[in-house]
């Protein structure tokens, strides 16, 4: 059986053959108690070691897709090929990024590929808590979140010169949550608050959710418009502005030092907060401007998360602010969820204590600036707009000049790679024709022959 | 120096010697540097053994309070006073329960002591998943969350006669997580729906944060007050009850047959529906009525978590429902908190699939049938009120005949047991002299002791 491995894809080929094995039952009606291929000879047909099929064989007993028995080899379980049924998505579409048993390239997604992982120090971190820490293994986190953890961040946040009290950061399930429980404990449906457009998607349907009214900024590549914030504020009172400062979701763009100044100025003067979503912050390469780190937190609250960089599975976040909102969303996350996960809490303050974390980062950085550049050069300004270069982090924002969004999208279905279109990010869902691309997933062979193609049709579109 | 380490406390002694040692540098004001005791004396000196302290000392290098410094022993380490420091309560006394630093035996909490737990099995899970299932390390779940667990969810329910297909089971953190997402999707503020009395407290003030109205329906031994509630039902139309069937909280009794068909006929009657969260169901010791099973949900919701039994700190919980219901709430999920840890749900799921979670609740079961037995003798029909013996789970409810609740709680004080007091449970607070116990906790000496001054007093102040 030829599974159509590639070692060239971003996939490690252990998932590959999971994801295909999984596909195969599925697709061939396998029944269960079948007898699955031999290990030697999946490992020749395929071109791939014994220890990759040993392993994929292991991975998919232990999620309940095969059998193993004693001596007679591997076998379809019962209900296996339901378990290897991809996940119906809920939200007609708008949740397909998140389809795991999907092998399409998702070269817009928020996140990094499989191949850029290295388990070494996450898997010794769990295992070092695991083995000393039982507490944290069984109970229930505290209301603030791990004291350890909220140490560890304090001092984080003293290197970006944001200096706080342990009592100023509480702890949530990703900034995802963080959000959410700023939006639930500060807003009520019917407020207004300032969004940048484009911006970051869910945080849209968040309020479209709570029903709370938003106001879009134009994103700049120095940050929101000034000009046009200021005439906004003449005519609507917001109370809020959200903004991702650096590396911004998806214009990649990050705020420069007079545009952040003159932000907390307007805040001042027609008295309405910031909500910074900081959850780039670790991608940072050089100087830059925090709002948080200017105001001290008194009109800014601060949140970031380590999804984006150590794992987006142990779903750790934070929010910094003033001990008085801090309290109130510690009711309020206790009320709708009792808390993080302690046992994750204190991996994240493991990794952070032991200098691992520093480290991950450090090599995260350089390679995502060489992938950057890399990109770039794929994106030939012949044929491709790029809204701003950016500085750092994983998105560029870009559109071809020549292609319509239609066009770009049906080059990408014929090379199984999913685009993040341009609509999703804009409050209004309006037809665009920008793209947000991951440059952490360019190197895959299909995001290379995607470029060509697009090059290719530029060029004759363009004559 | 003598640590008071305590034997026969339900609390393990290195987590004694962990807690006791952080009280210390924190309450002597222990500067940074400082050299911490010797492993050797503070062995003697205790009573305990090397490596006892040295895990001890391990944990809270771990944890950032002591630093090693290669053959120069233990120093406590930049801002370890901090990091021992308790956390401050942002509910004002409302989650003093969830204070990790607390020594105070927490005689009527909702969860099993630490001395119960047994890593092995879950430690070899995460370890299993760890090695072998590099996505789940890493990678957001999708929203329904990973197939594997729900396969396995569907399995287990179909052992307690409720029949589905994947589709309609959704993975949540904890069955919190749960009763917040079908509350934001199914209900607005205005709302009214019916609640039990006693009941969950958090439930109550989670409808409260919704601006969600309660009507409360009595509960006796065998349910909820069917009298009352056709009464009830004359005067108001509510469109949800939620209720536990089994082992209620706080009272530990269980649904009678006769009730749970009474109520799903109100149900139809009355056009509401129910939604059944059933986080003791593990726990269950024989036959037993649940509105799923028998309604095989059409009218009713069910819920429940693995935060009961294996731990609380993996925050995995589920809500089984219609498709349509699963979708509206799979999409508030992630619209909320991008889904769960599928590092925790690939654990939860492979300790389902190898056993291994069946083997621990059937001990578990055995184990609290036992306390609950020694729990009943303690409580002396003459001095005690007991509403009614359950027929197993964590809790019994019950009310010292002759003391007041407020001189209860003095002895409390005094033995430094935290109470859990009948006040909680009810919807609007009220004063109440009942007490919720954790039969699990009975066995350290502090109940022990409190049980016989309840009796002494009782003694005294019924002659």
């Amino acid at each position: 059986m030829d599974l159509n491995i590639d070692r060239n894809a971003g996939t490690p080929v252990i998932r590959q053959l999971v994801t295909h094995l999984g596909e195969w039952i599925h697709a061939q009606h396998i029944r269960p108690g079948a007898r699955m291929p031999s290990i030697r000879s999946l490992a020749r047909e395929n071109g791939v070691s014994l220890s990759c099929v040993i392993k994929a064989y292991d991975q998919m007993v232990a999620s309940g897709v095969l059998e193993s028995r004693h001596g007679s080899g591997f076998f379809v379980a019962q209900q296996a090929a339901r378990a290897a049924e991809p996940d119906t998505d809920p939200g007609d579409g708008r949740w397909s990024l998140f389809d795991n048993a999907s092998t399409q390239l998702k070269l817009g997604c928020g996140w990094l590929p499989d191949a850029w992982r290295d388990d070494t120090d996450l898997g010794q971190a769990i295992r070092q808590v695991v083995r000393s820490d039982n507490h944290a293994l069984f109970n229930y986190s505290s209301p603030l979140g791990s004291p350890h953890l909220r140490l560890q961040l304090q001092k984080r946040l003293g290197l970006i010169d944001i200096h706080v009290d342990p009592a100023q950061i509480i702890t949530t399930q990703g900034a995802s949550q963080g959000l959410d429980l700023l939006v639930r404990t500060l807003l009520k449906p019917g407020d207004l608050v300032l969004v940048e457009s484009p911006g970051y998607y869910n945080l849209f349907n968040l309020l479209k959710l709570q029903g709370v009214r938003t106001v879009a900024v134009p994103r700049t590549a120095q940050g929101p418009d000034i000009a046009r914030l200021e005439q906004l504020l003449g005519e609507h009172k917001p109370s809020y502005f959200f903004i991702n400062s650096m590396y911004q979701n998806p214009t990649g763009t990050s705020l420069a030092p007079s545009v952040a100044y003159r932000l907390l100025q307007l805040a001042t003067a027609h008295d309405f907060r910031l909500i910074e979503d900081d959850i780039y912050a670790d991608f940072q390469n050089g100087p830059t401007s925090r709002l948080a780190s200017l105001d001290a937190l008194d009109r800014v609250i601060y949140l970031a998360s380590f999804s984006k960089t150590l794992s987006s599975s142990l779903r750790i976040g934070y929010v910094v602010a003033q001990p008085d909102i801090i309290r109130r969303l510690a009711d309020v996350k206790m009320i709708t969820g009792i808390g993080c996960s302690l046992l994750a809490e204190n991996v994240v303050a493991t990794l952070l204590a032991n200098g691992a974390y520093r480290k991950l980062i450090q090599r995260l950085r350089q390679r995502l600036n060489k992938q950057m550049a890399s990109t770039l050069r794929h994106l030939d300004p012949a044929h491709w707009e790029v809204f701003a270069e950016p500085m750092g982090g994983m998105f560029v924002w870009a559109m071809p000049r020549y292609l319509t969004a239609q066009r770009v999208q049906q080059i990408a279905r014929q090379l199984q790679i999913q685009l993040s279109l341009g609509s999703t990010f804009l409050p209004q869902g309006e037809a665009c024709d920008w793209l947000r691309l991951n440059v952490a997933h360019t190197q895959d062979h299909r995001a290379q022959v995607f470029f060509q193609r697009v090059e290719q049709e530029s060029i004759v579109a363009g004559q």
